[in-house]
């Protein structure tokens, strides 16, 4: 029999069977219009409020403060617009170099707009500076998004440092700064404990927690101003209209559930598998690096560069011998971009080509990764062979040591 | 056992079980990301082009012209600020008195953000008088939005001679006027043929035609300009980015597939229950309106003012007796607001506020509607006992003859 070993749970997660047990009512039968008076539609509307107390118990915070949305990407562009819709003059914010392309691109549209953007270096582990932060601030700041886990290189944040130090600031200032954090990998491995992270907007979807694609959460803290991102019926506080996805929302709750539920169990076996992974990589395969910090990072996230070889090759020709992964870049069909995270590392343009991720999900285990130890040596040295690139190993820690990490404006 | 008889499929309809087979694949075994390069991602991806493909073949356009969306309202958001967004200075932007919310709001925010707006009224009968739309037509108008068919009262509008009158009309001028319908009601009962209705934008939902909530289409004639409503990944041609629904996408094209294989049978027994259920409720209960064009309607759509009565009362007492429908009025928990569309017939705001639609489905049977016609009459003698109100029919039919029906700028 073929084999088949999924380690990209980072790009989306396999939806639980227990989650899809859950949205299979509402398909045929509780199928109503939560808008609607009657006992159907009424159902339809406790499944939500329900689902709404669920997500804000793990986020120990108000039920009204949680509203759902139709992705990560859509709580992103309503977090970002959203707040900054809701003042007359420009205005200024700031964000980490490795944001995803949601929160960077969504930025990007609003200097169109005329606001302000600042952009945080990382260190050569990918951890934002609290001084940079400190010093980016303007007197028209208003929103800071840094997000909590990174999606390529794994690295965690620490969020409740930043949120004290904002929180401390708005102390003494007349513009309050909103602190946003893009949670979407983090959710279900870390703790989101909405009072001990002082964070005002909050995202995390259903697609990498073992629930559904298409609906997402945004945390919104009482009296946080936000214009609507979509206009319409009213739905979801005149924020998010549109009739509510109730099988997505019943879904995403209870995937959030699950994730907790076995939460400590999950990432106990998940770093030490991640941890035997990134030893046997660099141990067994020449000139490979590993991206990102070693330990403040996701218990399911390896990210390593290897040397002198295309990571979309290697990808490739993994995937041949039933392996899924992906490369640190987010390239695409449409574009041969390298990754911007591994570039923000200081790493040069050929590095962040030749990065793999690896993402572990809960049901990986040891023979997973030691069948993939069995076929990536060979295939790096398949793919050395015809490569005309020899990068030295020297060159590219110089290259981090004196990488600029300057704070940037858009 | 307890009569349970549906009669609100305009607000939303069940998944059909085929549908409900079609997304099952996508939960659990092929729930790739598309954006990954690894044969389960592609294989998603070529999920989606399939499902692409299809509504393109019922629309009679490019696939290319196809994009997905998280909803009606998400689409109808993306072709209005998506459109406006495109432009530098204000413009000028024509609906009809009769939109949804989805494009009444979206208009209302258009024009905070400083554009014009202007509403064509509609005749006693529901219909836009294409002389209006003429006259209303400025130098700086770039964007008509007038729906397809109504999805309180379920009027059609002659969509194919106002997108004709557009196009002549843009042969003489500098600035191209854009043409949009919201035919989310229409999706299935009618023929949404591009070629025949000269539109430039067109918007259908998955959950009106047994399909999932939480998916929408929107169709793009090539080289119409518009600009992103959700900015990240750059799926969906860098419109509408986030991960893609790949399951519900699959579900909405099945749907659509089932809806046109059996819509004209489907259409002839809806059209004949529907004349059926008129033709009792005005001869078996007194004081009682049809509103909307008798014929130029949808097949499935019966929308009555039952005078002296509060719509929300009738609704609670039919659902009591296992039956769903639902008032003319859009009101929801939050709003006592009467129906903007009863209200444009040219009726008062107390008929508005005692209007029922009864929306029929491809299960409805006589057995049901005879079954709500053995309800319907007592309910209504009963809330008229208790009812304060005592309105003149005469009134009515001068109020609506009086109307003004003029354009009004929002």
């Amino acid at each position: 029999m073929p084999k088949n070993i999924y380690l990209d749970y980072a790009a989306t997660t396999p939806v639980d069977e227990r989650v899809v047990a859950a949205m299979e009512p509402y398909w045929t039968k509780e199928f109503g219009n939560p808008s609607s008076l009657y006992k159907l539609g009424q159902r339809a509307k406790h499944a939500i409020d329900n689902s709404r107390q669920t997500v804000a118990d793990f986020f120990n915070c108000q039920p009204e403060e949680i509203l759902f949305t139709a992705g990560g990407t859509a709580s992103i562009n309503l977090a970002l617009k959203g707040l900054l819709g809701s003042y007359k003059e420009p205005m200024h914010i700031i964000i980490s170099a490795i944001e995803h392309h949601a929160v960077l691109h969504t930025a990007e549209k609003l200097k169109k707009l005329g606001h302000e953007i600042s952009v945080l270096p990382i260190d050569k582990d990918g951890l934002v500076n609290i001084k940079d932060l400190e010093a980016a601030i303007q007197d028209n700041t208003v929103l800071v998004s840094i997000m909590t886990a990174n999606n390529e290189i794994g690295v965690v944040q620490d969020i409740q440092k930043l949120g004290n130090l904002i929180e401390k600031i708005n102390k003494s200032r007349k513009n309050k700064i909103y602190f946003h954090t893009d949670a979407c990998q983090a959710a279900g491995a870390l703790d989101l404990n909405i009072q001990k992270l002082h964070v005002d907007l909050m995202t995390i979807n259903g697609s990498k927690i073992y629930g559904p694609k298409g609906v997402g959460v945004l945390y919104i803290k009482k009296s946080t101003p936000l214009t609507a991102l979509i206009d319409g019926g009213g739905q979801e506080k005149n924020l998010y209209s549109g009739t509510e996805n109730v099988p997505s929302i019943v879904g995403l709750a209870t995937a959030l559930k699950l994730a907790y539920q076995d939460k400590e169990k999950n990432n106990k076996q998940l770093t030490k598998l991640r941890d035997w992974l990134i030893a046997e990589i660099l141990n067994k395969i020449p000139k490979t690096r590993l991206n990102g910090h070693a330990t403040k990072r996701l218990p399911n996230n390896v990210n390593i560069s290897i040397l002198d070889v295309e990571g979309e090759a290697m990808l490739l020709y993994l995937d041949e011998v039933g392996i899924q992964a992906s490369t640190g870049s987010a390239c695409t069909s449409t574009t041969l971009d390298p990754s911007h995270v591994i570039r923000a590392l200081g790493c040069p343009y050929e590095v962040a080509h030749g990065s793999m991720r690896f993402s572990l999900g809960k049901d990986t285990t040891k023979q997973d990764l030691e069948y993939l130890m069995s076929q990536l040596p060979k295939i790096v040295a398949k793919l050395r062979k015809a490569s005309p690139v020899n990068i030295n190993m020297a060159d590219i820690d110089k290259s981090v040591k004196l990488a600029a990490r300057k704070i940037i404006k858009l």
